[in-house]
């Protein structure tokens, strides 16, 4: 019920933070959760109506019980429906014909338990589709929002804070809750747990949470996505503004095998996924332990402002030179200091210090904590650094040392957060003694800067606020990831014979060098002669795909014995494959010395058409260098594609082989990409090798598969 | 002072292990460390003599100083020297004089700060060898033994149990014992800190700390080795009965600068260092947060069986997805649980249950938590499980559910740990309450059976405790990593000849293929004639190094243009070298197609010499394929190092290549080992390509460099 000033809220809205709320399924039996979840709404305060259902009490924890579902008063938020699984499609059908905008639904027993679920999965997808209400579920642990006290799950005393998460596993949550909680993290406003992703997915709720202001970062657990393209362009979209850390499960073979009796998942490849996921600008995190803190860094920390990188502050060499490794391992380098911030150290904290990489105050802080918030704000005033990280001992000099100095590290708790305040540097801290309740430890988290035990989430954390303020500041050279409008399809299905594939890519202005296709074997000669130089001359067959291996390629070929070459192509083919059909030749000048490359695509069944790169020829097996993106792509993302290869060290000039513009190539990769997203009917793309020297690049060998049904495969 | 039957201590015994303790430097200031370490002796009920030397004091803490160091009773153990850098010569003399077998030097202001310390450092390095006295340090906080109170650190309350460590970093002293605090660890024997490493290093206090029967593991962390093939050798003699990890701090380019500053420890290889350190079965940890743990769970838990892997136990299936993923990153494989097992899990635990995979009890445990241990039983009688690791939520079941759990869970913890026991297989469980105070989870612990809170950390200690236990069974077939004798040296110095260097792997029985060197230019012919097939043939001239790159180098010569071709070498190199000497002509033949490899070896300045193996040709910039072995190495070692590299891809039938033989290919590189460990003249040795095809091996290139002063360069 809207009123003529309230903006209509969506459904999505309505469900992830509800204003009335019906628990189909009360209970008075403390361990049902349908008992649960009305004690945890009455504990949190949520001040919005709550209607019992169940017919067969009158009362329960003081509210009144409506014995069906038909009493509730219509247009109610959300439905909880805390029914056995059979029960659910008739519940959903009663509380959408009661105006209810959405449901959770806890009961497991759907599709996560294969065919045996399979008739009640097609059951509730029946009652989604006809009558459009909006389902979390099933096999979820309910919803969570902290702020209006809509505590759908039953668990008590969540600390609330800026975290939203999304997962598809309760006990995530609880895992997630826990480890807030031990590391003194800034606690959560809301959490979804979607199960099997029926009907509400991942990329809708991202949106919607991302828009509650009381949202500073979205942390998301998934096995996989209902809709993965639809997840990244909603990522693409969110993370300028909120930040989005994910920890996927199940992406090895074994995590595989275990999400999928889990949550049914589709299983897509480990490497594109990693790889795309990226590309939008989310935060991945590989380690479960990892993921509460980075998010929680994520929501209190400032970024690192781009083209800066981090000082480290110990006290003692050997965890400053921990601290180094930890940061070499994500790829960070320690900031070289300016000769006038050098100096200022030094006059700060004598001759012993280390001034040179990682600042090693060397003792100097025993009897005076306050040395730390001097040397900060000299490293802050460096404009060479992005970050301070405070290495060690912090915090605990008056257990060390002497009690006496508590008050003088309380002050210099105080005097950091000013400092970080003034020159919008961020701060973090790894302390041996975090996991102990020391005072000015608490008073700088509550100001917003992590103090960690761990130097390598320390490290973990500073190499997310590095990628943040890359993906602030590179928006504008950032795909959106949105497919384009198909063009007209390429005709045919199955593998295309290379003079079509090669017309296919030429017709889109992608330039696959110099190339003729002879149907008359007594023209290969002239063909060979037109070029004026050696040339390759390869077999056009549908029956033959790997063309060299059945005789059906030969390079180097001069116009003198160019027939005769021809001629012993169809001998070979012949006799190796009886009854093939020989459409003609392709006839290709030899390419100069170059680097092989690898440029391909193939439709990721998670998250659609994506890119290949990555070393091409003979060593593709062994060598295994290959990276993805999602197309469209952009030409900075093709580059920072060609950068992350080992084939990228033979770009600048590799021994003997000339240098490849990479510019040049990053416009090629851009190309090809555009034409596999205009093209949804491709199935695979293979252009390998590519030989790339200076601004040339020859596709030696062209390769494109039609799927057999395109819209069928979509985004699937 | 000794007995007639009482073994004579050896120095070091007495330093790790004093019965008298001298502190030279006794404060009756309590912010000094003259001071801190008297009132830690008395506090920690040392029951030895101590006796505080200063010239200026009487009594402190109630003990009778005295005014020097010659007024100690004759043949003390230790004396901790807290006297000022300079003083540190002067009082280590009457030390000695006085028969006090060791010494600890707290002072920094030596090697570690560069030149301004070598005169100091050198003075220090006189004492020692003149006098003999053992010294710890300079630049260290001290030893600890906490099983006899030797208290040198004075840091109080450190929890007593089976982990001993040796670092150069007494902050990682504290760190450690923080780490162990907050995991409820099992606590500390000993530790020692090395500081500068002037006279005791790490391999000796290795040995002497492994000698003790309270050491249950060996934690260290190390900056360098002051002597690193002994550690080497040291550990491979102490790793079968007590176990080693190792952090290595500087590995880092970033690291390394720390490190420098800090304890002026040589750099090597980060990869040399991280191959040789697991071939001597030390276990090698990358994470500082990983120390304290995996330590822990090797001085307590059993090692796995060699051929079992792991179970997984779960409640939910977010975590087991999770846990499988972990352990794939640590390359552990989830067991595949026998049929007669699933079926008795199925009937535990109810068909919801996953057990395919890891198990997952599937809200089993939530009414009645002995599930646990029945389904653990299950698993530890399946002969194809190692371990057992319960992931999730275990241990707080009271907490979610019913505090009535709490009993049960209690004895589900006493259950748990008889059955480990009574199957010999261990146990580890990672709870996301650990860092909560519960019972049956400390009973766990104090039982052996860790109770980590991530999940990462968990895989982490699972693939220490299935490394640990290859390595106990591998003993027979692990080298010593003791050098040979050296055996006549090789004559020349600097870069060899070719045929000189093949003559000499030839002399020493490692088969180089057929070559012959042809002085006379008109022989080539007759050369190539003699071995039937089509030959290279190389310039020799001690002018010439990359032969390839001044024509010096012609492929598939025939025997009727071989003259041709000479001369033609000849004049290509005479052009692009002028004044090149001539000394003749290598002619091998061509190598049938085959694997290139690349066969080498180095001598690391801190580990000596190492036998490197990998991908080899063209690519081998680019590919950086290379692991490493200290030499020498035993076969099953050679074959561990191939089965490592991109290059054992290709061996087994890559593409048109001819398999190659593996096991004869490792006996190839153990001689190449041998030939290196037997000559310590040898700097460099490349094999590069090495054409492997089948049991043949072609090395195209061979080249030796001998040292110039090999003798000074051994073991630095």
């Amino acid at each position: 019920m809207t009123t003529l000033d309230a903006p209509v809220r969506t459904a999505l809205e309505r469900l992830l933070d509800p204003h009335s709320i019906v628990v189909v399924g009360a209970s008075a039996d403390p361990a049902k959760r349908g008992h649960q979840v009305l004690r945890a709404l009455l504990e949190d305060g949520y001040a919005h109506p709550v209607y019992p259902v169940n017919p067969n009490a009158d009362r329960i924890l003081g509210l009144d019980v409506l014995a069906s579902i038909d009493q509730v008063p219509a247009g109610a938020d959300v439905a909880l429906i805390a029914v056995p699984a059979a029960a659910v499609p008739g519940a959903l059908r009663e509380c959408a014909a009661a105006g209810i905008a959405g449901a959770v639904v806890l009961a497991n027993g759907f599709g996560e338990i294969g065919a045996e679920g399979a008739d009640l999965a097609a059951a509730l997808a029946e009652v989604i589709e006809e009558t459009g209400i909006r389902v979390i579920g099933p096999n979820t642990s309910g919803l969570l929002n902290l702020t209006s006290g809509a505590n759908l799950v039953g668990l008590p005393d969540v600390p609330r804070g800026p975290i939203s998460v999304i997962t598809q596993s309760g006990n995530m949550l609880l895992s997630l809750v826990n480890d807030d909680r031990a590391a003194k993290g800034p606690g959560f406003h809301a959490y979804v747990g979607l199960g099997n992703q029926a009907d509400v997915r991942y990329d809708e709720c991202l949106v919607e949470l991302a828009r509650h202001p009381e949202t500073g970062v979205v942390a998301i657990h998934s096995e996989g996505f209902a809709d993965g393209r639809s997840f990244l362009t909603a990522a693409a979209a969110t993370v300028p503004e909120t930040p989005v850390v994910l920890l996927r499960g199940g992406r090895s073979e074994g995590g595989r095998r275990a999400a999928a009796s889990h949550t049914g998942s589709i299983a897509g490849s480990d490497a594109v996924a990693t790889a795309v996921l990226r590309q939008a600008g989310v935060e991945l995190v590989d380690r479960s332990d990892e993921l509460a803190v980075v998010a929680a860094a994520l929501a209190t920390c400032v970024p690192i402002a781009p083209g800066r990188t981090v000082a480290v502050l110990s006290d003692g060499g050997g965890h400053a030179a921990l601290a180094a490794d930890a940061m070499a391992a994500q790829g960070i380098e320690v900031a070289r200091l300016s000769e006038r911030t050098r100096r200022q150290l030094r006059r700060l904290l004598g001759s012993a210090a280390a001034v040179a990489g990682p600042v090693d105050i060397a003792g100097a802080a025993d009897a005076d904590p306050m040395v730390f918030a001097e040397a900060a704000e000299i490293l802050m005033r460096d404009p060479a650094v992005g970050l301070v990280l405070i290495i060690g001992l912090y915090g605990g000099y008056h257990l060390r040392f002497d009690p006496a100095l508590r008050e003088a590290e309380d002050a210099a708790a105080g005097a950091l957060l000013a400092l970080s305040a003034e020159y919008d540097v961020p701060l973090l801290i790894q302390s041996c003694y975090a996991s102990l309740d020391i005072a000015n430890h608490d008073r700088l988290r509550a100001g917003g800067v992590p103090v960690l035990g761990s130097i390598e989430h320390a490290a973990r954390v500073v190499a997310a606020l590095q990628r943040r303020g890359r993906v602030r500041a590179d928006r504008a050279r950032r795909s959106s990831l949105l497919l384009p409008p198909p063009a007209r399809p390429i005709p045919g299905s199955g593998v295309l014979d290379e003079p079509a594939a090669r017309r296919a890519l030429a017709d889109a202005g992608v330039d696959v060098g110099e190339w003729t296709f002879v149907r008359d074997l007594d023209a290969v000669g002239a063909a060979v002669a037109a070029f004026g130089r050696p040339c390759a001359v390869k077999v056009v067959s549908p029956q033959v795909i790997h063309k060299s291996d059945v005789g059906g390629v030969r390079l180097g070929v001069v116009a003198a014995t160019a027939s005769e070459h021809a001629a012993a192509i169809v001998d070979a083919v012949t006799a190796k494959v009886p009854g093939a059909r020989i459409d003609g030749m392709i006839v290709t000048p030899m390419a100069d010395a170059g680097v092989e490359l690898l440029v391909g695509a193939t439709r990721d069944p998670v998250f659609g058409p994506v890119l290949a790169f990555g070393t091409g020829g003979v060593l593709v097996d062994a060598v295994r260098d290959v990276t993805f993106r999602a197309v469209p792509l952009t030409e900075s993302e093709a580059g920072q594609m060609i950068q992350e290869t080992i084939a990228s060290r033979m770009l600048d000039g590799y021994r003997h082989l000339p240098a490849v513009d990479r510019d040049s190539l990053a416009r090629f990769l851009v190309r090809v990409g555009d034409f596999v997203a205009e093209h949804p009917e491709i199935s695979e793309l293979d252009l390998n090798p590519v030989i790339a020297s200076g601004s040339a690049r020859t596709p030696v060998d062209v390769r494109i598969v039609l799927a057999e049904n395109p819209a069928g495969d979509r985004d699937e």
